[in-house]
């Protein structure tokens, strides 16, 4: 499918679907790219002035904010002033046209903005309102703020990452913020499913810690069922081997040979057949119990030729293997390049950066073009075009009758109905 | 939510949905356990015999895997003989009524077994037809087997989780599998949704290497912008400062406090104001730039009392602050209990084993109840009663008519609903 040459433009499954969208930073943004790449619009309201706080974060593009442009990439960005009368009508003439709300801040603040689940679940019961939490909106812990860091800590997945006999290491990404953005958009994604059933919206809370919880695979019946705590193992497989990094002569890889025959194989393909039949190593379970002789005969070999020699003899014999990547190797990934997972985005200047692409690929719905930079929204770009739109459909709104009082009082939501049933 | 005690039971938001997986090992069950929690009904087709690889990973009670018991609760069980045409007629009828099928075979595996996805797509449109490999099914390294540690080296996260100076480790979770599944949840969702517009299914194609540089977050965009290659940080963030370990009298514990008002509320709650205005740690750069002095003035304090004196005063402070929690602690960790996140699963014997529930929590859908083990079957225990279904579905197809040749040829696929239209 990635392979394919089609013309014909294929919107995304969520075409139709608008999303609006509260959130700033990592967890939330995340989320509502992932509904955006999916075809999705999603209308991001930003804070009046700054807009998202990441865009004053670098990497920096001739002043503008990489790390923004990598996050919001196709959506659009209003900002409003939630404490003006007018952009509090505006946004509910928004909430009435969306069907999720996405937001990320601390439980409580959307409440004393007025924007609460219990509100809009009485004036607009159609939304999926989902909300990303550091440990969601119920518990003893709720009020707490919880950055990715914290959740990576309190979750267990640091006591289970670095080397036995050193410290807990952080995941090298932000697997805290991204493994909730995910829960969050199959929480979406299912509550939109039901409501096409029965034209309800739901409430989805998502907790950081939660979600930490659930990625820890099996840890926790290992414990409940054997009394002893995990821990980490560095770059091996506890309970497989080999399954472990190997030095060659220009750097590391990983062999993955988790059972005898892929075990026979990679002897073969190391040029020594006699190693499988050595005692020491008939089993899986001997090769574990003798792991450190077996990476010291391994690398005996290993370390006389460059990877890529290895890599492909492996290859060849079907044996599970990689070198480990730097992030500049991905760029030239043949796999990634051949899936159009290097992509490129843009501010408002010329200049594009790349980034990973959408890897949920489907028939249904074309490819992000590698070739066409995706753009990331200007603070507030798209707020004439919105209230235009809003007039076009409520029929009642002009963006620029700027007479009207700022100290109005707030509107009735179903005002945009009301004016459309007029 | 989590909190509320109601009775009254939601069905999930995917009740009504058939899965029909042929998936094994982890990214695929995983991927299918969400839809089971969500509601979803799904049949697990196991190979005869032997059913799920998992069924014989360990830990083991009473002889039944805890493994599988973990990433296959609530699922149905059948074991299906792909040779015996009698199997593949049953096979046709359950892909008649089912709306997904999942498999995380190599490619060309299901194509060889009769049941690629081309053919499925004419035979039956309506399926959404998901795959999850390590490669994905087009590009040059399709055909290759990856396994959680081959993307993990290959697709970057290995380069960036561990020390500056030690050797890249693997996260100490199948951060690989487990992304991928996600990813995969989210294209079946994304996928229905769709189909309820235009009964349309699709096919999804998700390669585990996709998913890990899409899970990179800024680091292609940072490399591109920067031309550094980002490396190892340990546990703290390359940017922010304090935003790391401290240890304290009885174990360590993380302290993010990323900005200048943090990092005074957090010298107040150390008791040490004055730390805030020495010069070199004025600002967040300096502070990072002046790391080690810093880490070392906070330990001079923090490591006179027990960790949880300084969570409790962090907290209290509204600093961001966590315990390092292994496995062992997240049993009784108040906020996971209090969103219902330890739950029980359980097989044919009476012992239960705890694993983490369900983070997606939904105002439409009842929690996992904690104290009622959920199920996890026994290999090919629904036959008779989807056999059973089916004749009473199909109105033909009698399941004790054992007399019928083993040798038939294969039925068409439309044999059932010849047989209701008849």
């Amino acid at each position: 499918m990635a392979q394919s040459n089609e013309t014909e433009q294929k919107p995304g499954p969520l075409s139709g679907i608008t999303v609006l969208d509260f959130s700033r930073v990592l967890a939330g943004p995340y989320c509502t790219m992932i509904l955006a790449d999916l075809g999705a619009r999603v209308i991001k309201v930003e804070r009046f002035g700054t807009g998202d706080d990441t865009r004053a974060f670098g990497p920096f593009v001739d002043e503008e904010s990489a790390y923004f442009m990598c996050f919001n990439r196709g959506k659009e960005s209003i900002s409003l002033d939630i404490k003006s009368p007018r952009d509090r009508e505006l946004l509910e003439r928004l909430l009435d046209s969306s069907d999720v709300l996405v937001e990320n801040f601390r439980p409580g603040v959307m409440e004393r903005l007025g924007y609460g689940p219990e509100r809009l679940a009485k004036t607009h019961p159609h939304i999926v309102y989902t909300s990303i939490s550091g440990f969601g909106h119920s518990g003893p812990f709720s009020e707490l703020p919880g950055y990715d860091m914290v959740v990576q800590a309190m979750g267990g997945v640091m006591s289970l990452t670095g080397w036995p006999d050193g410290e807990p290491a952080r995941v090298g990404t932000s697997f805290g913020d991204l493994g909730a953005a995910l829960f969050g958009v199959v929480g979406i994604l299912a509550a939109l499913h039901s409501r096409n059933r029965d034209a309800q919206g739901s409430r989805v809370d998502i907790g950081m810690l939660d979600c930490q919880a659930a990625l820890m695979e099996t840890a926790l019946a290992r414990y409940d069922v054997e009394g002893k705590v995990p821990t980490r193992t560095g770059d091996n497989h506890p309970s497989l081997a080999p399954f472990e990094t190997f030095m060659a002569e220009d750097g590391k890889f990983v062999i993955c040979a988790g059972n005898d025959t892929l075990f026979l194989l990679m002897a073969d393909a190391l040029g020594s057949p006699q190693m499988a039949l050595k005692p020491e190593f008939l089993t899986n379970d001997l090769r574990v119990q003798n792991r450190a002789q077996l990476v010291k005969d391994v690398e005996k070999i290993t370390t006389s030729k460059p990877m890529q020699h290895w890599i492909d003899a492996l290859n060849e014999a079907g044996v599970p293997c990689a070198p480990i990547n730097t992030i500049d190797r991905l760029f030239s990934n043949p796999q990634l390049l051949a899936r159009n997972m290097i992509v490129k985005v843009k501010g408002e200047g010329d200049r594009a950066v790349r980034t990973a692409g959408n890897p949920i690929k489907m028939s249904t719905m074309s490819e992000i073009d590698p070739e066409s930079p995706i753009r990331a929204p200007r603070l507030n770009e798209h707020r004439e075009a919105i209230l235009a739109e809003l007039m076009t459909k409520c029929g009642a709104y002009a963006p620029t009758s700027r007479a009207r009082s700022e100290a109005d009082e707030i509107e009735s939501n179903s005002f945009c109905e009301t004016a459309a049933k007029a």
